[in-house]
């Protein structure tokens, strides 16, 4: 696949792709190039999660998320799973295990997300970037799942994390 | 918020917004403007699910996905969800019940992304856009979930789809 340069900025760029698909024609499109993030469920205690509620630009509105962030390469996925989960929520993790990865939006965007859920947390400062504006949000479990359902989380990293792992505790319970 | 164009393509455009936040300095960033996008889970029965096999040149893989696809302004939601389930899928829903709405990746993308699950469902064939490479599986509720668990299903709308449409199906049971 042949490709060409659209445009660089700090955190992504854009390419065109050119690819002979199974008619035989050859076709252009354009792709969202980003280096890859991840998200993190932080587990309080068995029963609590800590969310953030993070001010999105792209959006204008306040979000309910998991903590997450972008990878800084070569920095492996789970060394920034414990430099966001820091920084984003002042709680340094005992342990950091990776559950599940997924595509966000493959029709225009290649970022893979990597979940983790931290365990052993231990509360000893955020340090947010300047401009972002986050504010810790610790709930029950239910509370969480109860937040999906009344559409008050709309943030798919956010649904797809809580409820897989609800999926799994439930597995090995 | 002050914004000005960075690129235009056929599918999605970039801007650079300017905002002014809390600490009171000016920052700037690039965002992904994008129409918004619909998912359909089309249930073949009560028991089995329609997914596909989608090639994403994107992240040069076929994923297995719900069937989805990009709005059509000034179309609404749901005619685009019944829309693109008779394109990607062939099947012409009777019915088409809103779940969910979510955001994609709201750190570069505006992307939202309108939830349906279509039921009363009548084969009449496919209308693949060209180049686009797709092709129906159908598999039992069970092994849907399965395909997550197992990480073979790699695809944050989907994943959101099938396990929250799982809760709210048990919690109406």
């Amino acid at each position: 696949m042949a490709s060409k340069p659209l445009l660089v900025t700090s955190r992504f760029s854009v390419e065109e792709v050119e690819r002979r698909t199974p008619d035989g024609q050859i076709r252009t499109r354009a792709i969202v190039r980003h280096p890859g993030a991840v998200t993190i469920i932080p587990m309080v205690d068995d029963q609590h999660v800590c969310l953030i509620r993070n001010f999105r630009v792209s959006v204008n509105q306040t979000l309910i998320e998991l903590p997450a962030g972008t990878l800084e390469p070569p920095e492996p996925p789970e060394q920034a799973a414990y430099r966001e989960l820091h920084e984003e929520t002042g709680y340094k993790a005992g342990a950091m295990r990776e559950l599940h990865g997924f595509y966000l939006s493959p029709g225009v965007l290649d970022e893979r997300m990597h979940l983790f859920v931290a365990t052993d947390l231990e509360p000893i400062g955020a340090a947010r970037e300047p401009g972002e504006e986050i504010e810790n949000l610790v709930v029950s479990w239910e509370e969480a799942l109860e937040l999906i359902v009344a559409r008050k989380i709309q943030d798919a990293k956010t649904i797809v994390g809580l409820l897989l792992y609800d999926r799994l505790r439930s597995q090995n319970a």
